[in-house]
């Protein structure tokens, strides 16, 4: 009688976090993984990581935590992905697969080529829409993507064995994976997810730096708690999806902002059937997407 | 033995949706109320409230409804408030202490004047901060203002005993009642609910004429859902808010777009540190604001 394999052996993460850390937990939960070792910056998140039981061991060292590992998920800010990937190159044996979880698809592309000199056939671009406004292994839990979708970007290069583990993966953490283009992806992703993030942050620090801040808060209700959760998500990470999908995020700003202007023009003089007519399309399409 | 009396004797309610349902519905479980008398525009509306509980009758008729009550509640869009006033001026007794719950506090001022020609000493001008995207009677529920501040605007010529019992009355929701003078309440709304909701209400827009807005749409997560539930609020109660209280709505809507401006030109120039410093004021001062 042989025990059943698990889909993979070892596991590593680089980026022991929210996203990092949920998913170690989805993949224990399913019996999907053997071993798990964790690496990251931050030591005593690492020691957390151990000690929730979320990775079996660790090693600060990302080119020696990847060692023997047959899946590497790379699951650090986008701004840290470039030194993280040269780092382990050199330890990284050919039939290791590995995969990231940035909000931003072309840049990591980009990154990847430069390292590698090429796509390389075994590294399968990867994003879960999935996260809350918390970071840190702390705040990750095994059901985060349940029902939630996973965006992978592969590409030519891209070996099907590769991308068919990835995809395994992922679903067994409860995820609905769908395939997209890189360019596609990012677009998408500025619209839903990198334009609202950048609109909450940019409120509540025009708001703080009011000279009646404090009497203005006081004074913000259950909408405006919902409208801004967004602006309690991590600054170095959203710094790095901004910069790093600067092109079409600046292009949403733009029609944003042209759209914002034209309604503020409305409300001036006194267009009132445009400015009805606007939160009318408005409540519709948001009604009918969650139909709540 | 006697009765121990209600604090008002009959309640009349005219616009029986969220807030004015559940303000009916709260004073009722207080024991405040003797009878609720019903009124607005939409007959079926009126009915549910009957059957519900909420109010124990109803005339489509304000003027007919308000007569021989001693507290009347205006809760109707602020567009629909002159209208209101100018018909149930002749039935009011000088008895009759009237409130509103408007969420601009300026227009209702003006409107007040110019129906009565000056400010009647019996009119206290308040807002609930409270509500939810949901409208009409179905949605109310008796705990809505519980730990919620409902804004007084007294004025000059209001008198102590009527701004006394419309304090009483909220109290008795389970709010907390403050005082404000009427400008200030518009700059402090306008930061906190008229340009969130105005900012939710374009983003849906802007996504929603989008040509791949069904794949747009597709991919937004929990953050999107949460950003831009206050666009689900009903369209024509802020068409009224946002054109009546449409200069201090506007001035913040230029703050913002200023910063929102800047913003975008510090990610343009690759100014990381300005994007990164900004995101981390906004989550402090949001973090602050909840400590959730």
């Amino acid at each position: 009688m042989t025990a059943r394999q698990p889909l993979i052996q070892r596991l590593c993460v680089i980026g022991v976090g929210l996203i990092g850390g949920s998913l170690a937990r989805a993949l224990r939960e399913a019996g999907a993984v053997g071993e798990v070792i964790g690496s990251g910056r931050g030591e005593e998140n690492l020691r957390a990581a151990v000690h929730l039981g979320v990775v079996d061991r660790y090693d600060t060292d990302p080119a020696q935590a990847v060692i023997g590992a047959d899946v590497v998920v790379v699951a650090v800010p986008l701004g840290a992905l470039k030194t993280v990937l040269h780092s382990i190159v050199p330890s990284l044996s050919t039939a290791t697969v590995i995969t990231d979880v940035g909000s931003a698809k072309g840049s990591v592309v980009a990154d990847v080529e430069q390292i590698y000199g090429q796509i390389p056939p075994n590294f399968v671009p990867g994003h879960p829409i999935a996260g809350t406004e918390k970071s840190g292994v702390e705040a990750s839990f095994a059901t985060l993507f349940q029902h939630r979708r996973v965006i992978l970007t592969p590409l030519a290069e891209t070996s099907a064995t590769a991308h068919q583990l990835v995809r395994q993966m992922w679903t067994l953490t409860g995820a609905e994976v769908v395939d997209m283009g890189v360019h596609h992806h990012d677009a998408v992703l500025a619209a839903t997810s990198h334009l609202p993030h950048l609109l909450a942050y940019t409120l509540v620090d025009t708001l703080a730096r009011l000279d009646d801040r404090a009497e203005i808060f006081r004074y913000a209700a259950g909408g405006f708690r919902d409208f801004t959760r967004i602006a309690s998500s991590d600054p170095q990470m959203w710094h790095d999806i901004c910069v790093a999908n600067r092109e079409q995020l600046l292009e949403m700003i733009e029609l944003f902002v042209t759209d914002l202007g034209q309604l503020a023009e409305s409300i001036r003089t006194d267009d009132h059937a445009t400015v009805l007519a606007t939160f009318q399309r408005a409540k519709r399409a948001r009604d009918n997407l969650y139909l709540e």
